[in-house]
């Protein structure tokens, strides 16, 4: 590895393309001095919106691919067609160690079949897991799987809590995250059969630090710094989350609309939240993290703004410079 | 049926027992004209508690019994202990046509497998589901299963449709409510395999208003009446709802609370969003139905206060006015 930071960014995905990721890539240089991007994509397209940029050029490479994953690409089709795909060439530079990671806002399901065949699975692990950070209580709670896996077994769960735990640890600086494991309360059945097995065998294990079950309004109170769950489950609780989230804004914003005493004192209002906001903006939290591949890969949300592909680079830099699939591997072997 | 409604509750269970429900029941009575209470629990407590109150006597009948439901009684020792519990008479009540319905704040896993012990399933149904409303954009949601089954087959998660669908007709007078089934997006795998598997069900069925996928954001937009779930994934959505809401309310206190001017004017504030907040008060949607039995059975949350048992009375006698075991078999029947 070299001593800058060498990201290779498919600027062709996310649903706003080139014109917002290309402007959230050059402010990204100011923030990160170490690093080196490596733009992929139309060079029709990038040539252009460099132009009107200010950078310097030493730190910005492109490397041209001429086709596009599309929205609706079926991920196991891309494996023959388009090789030329910005997101399979941005993959294959890190394949061939000529860039450390590489991000991408373009089809989720894709870029995990892709990664998956150009850069492969770490030593023994079954599946790679989508991890993200949420906003709870004082902290991060990073919770993984997000949707990659669904039906998942014990022992990927297991996985999922060795690489959940080495990862929030390189990304956090806390060297010892607590692990919960997420499950259901006092109802009939304590949880499902693959819940129940997993957590015999993270019970037993010497190389975390298992907090035990975790219920979905727990998480949200700060009970752990890592939460283990199949990906079916794991993308509920995400886009409920944002969903309560997002439908209580409204009933805030109407609230707010409907009072005369509150409408006088927005602007108030507004800059006494603004702190609180910020904290659980999801620009901040974007860039998803795919774990168990020989190679850093970051997701960032389609739909996501200048902003939160500015934190999506952040992430993106955090783990390169973590050497982030290495401290996997060594956790992993250490479970062996 | 009577012309009138008799409601058998539990007056034992929850965290705040007969001193909480008592009251609760009392002021019930001015609210349901049609309402006849038995009030079923240690005699003990019961009878000072409504020697102090004020209620028309005809209207109130005491049902004693000796024992009670521990919050850690395991389910399957009470089908042979306790047989004089306060839970399990009422169950018994409705059994025995002495009571239309019954409510317990006490042990959801303990209810309900009295419940299936005591009343029996309605014909062809395998397990019973617990259904809840959440407040959504615009209107309330019906959502099961909320923890009584995990691992669902899809014949299961195809009945709970059926009897959701039924009971949401019943409880909200809207003839033909939206039906969807909980799922993930564009990731790699679309769904888990049961879910997969009814979505060929509902789709070819021709009693229900199937809306086809909602994800857990889109439940939350208010793009159905009524989701589907296995009971694992539904608990982890009601609980991390009730989590995220609880922690952005934390951080809106917090928030008025380090504002001088937000502090001043917080009664003004309170006041404005007094609507809003009753609109999404927990309380006011307590009150869970077990659907699949042969009688009505309302669980209320543990932890509800006098307000949400009222709520809760609110959903029962609404349920035994309609009958609705009654309208799920009618349904169930439909269906075959």
């Amino acid at each position: 590895m070299s001593t800058s930071i060498r990201l290779a960014i498919d600027v062709m995905g996310g649903d706003f393309g080139p014109r917002c990721i290309i402007p959230a890539a050059i402010r990204s240089l100011a923030l990160f001095p170490s690093l080196h991007l490596i733009l992929v994509g139309s060079a029709d397209i990038i040539t252009p919106l460099l132009a009107a940029a200010r950078y310097s050029a030493d730190r910005v490479t492109v490397v041209p691919a001429s086709e596009q994953v599309l929205a609706d690409d079926l991920p196991a089709q891309l494996l023959r067609g388009k090789p030329d795909a910005s997101m399979r060439v941005a993959l294959e530079l890190v394949r061939d160690g000529q860039a450390d990671g590489c991000l991408s806002a373009g089809n989720t399901g894709a870029l995990m079949v892709l990664a998956r065949s150009v850069l492969g699975m770490l030593e023994g692990v079954q599946r790679p897991a989508i991890m993200a950070a949420l906003p709870v209580a004082g902290h991060d709670c990073h919770v993984l799987d997000l949707g990659a896996n669904v039906d998942c077994s014990a022992e990927q769960l297991f996985e999922f809590a060795l690489m959940g735990s080495a990862a929030a640890a390189e990304l956090t600086g806390n060297p010892n995250p607590r692990v919960g494991l997420l499950n259901i309360g006092q109802e009939v059945n304590k949880g499902a059969r693959e819940v129940r097995a997993v957590a015999v065998l993270l019970a037993a294990s010497e190389q975390l630090n298992y907090v035990g079950h975790v219920e979905g309004d727990g998480l949200f109170r700060g009970e752990a710094d890592v939460v283990v769950c199949d990906g079916f489950v794991g993308n509920v609780l995400l886009k409920a989350s944002e969903g309560v989230a997002g439908y209580l804004q409204a009933e805030m914003r109407d609230a707010i609309e409907a009072s005369r005493l509150l409408r006088w004192v927005s602007p108030w209002v507004r800059r006494s939240l603004s702190a609180m906001r910020q904290r659980n903006d999801p620009s901040r939290h974007n860039g998803a993290s795919l774990l168990g591949l020989r190679g850093v890969v970051i997701k960032s949300h389609g739909g996501a703004g200048e902003q939160a592909m500015l934190a999506a680079i952040g992430r993106a830099v955090k783990a390169c410079e973590a050497d982030l699939p290495a401290r996997i591997a060594q956790r992993l072997q250490g479970a062996r």
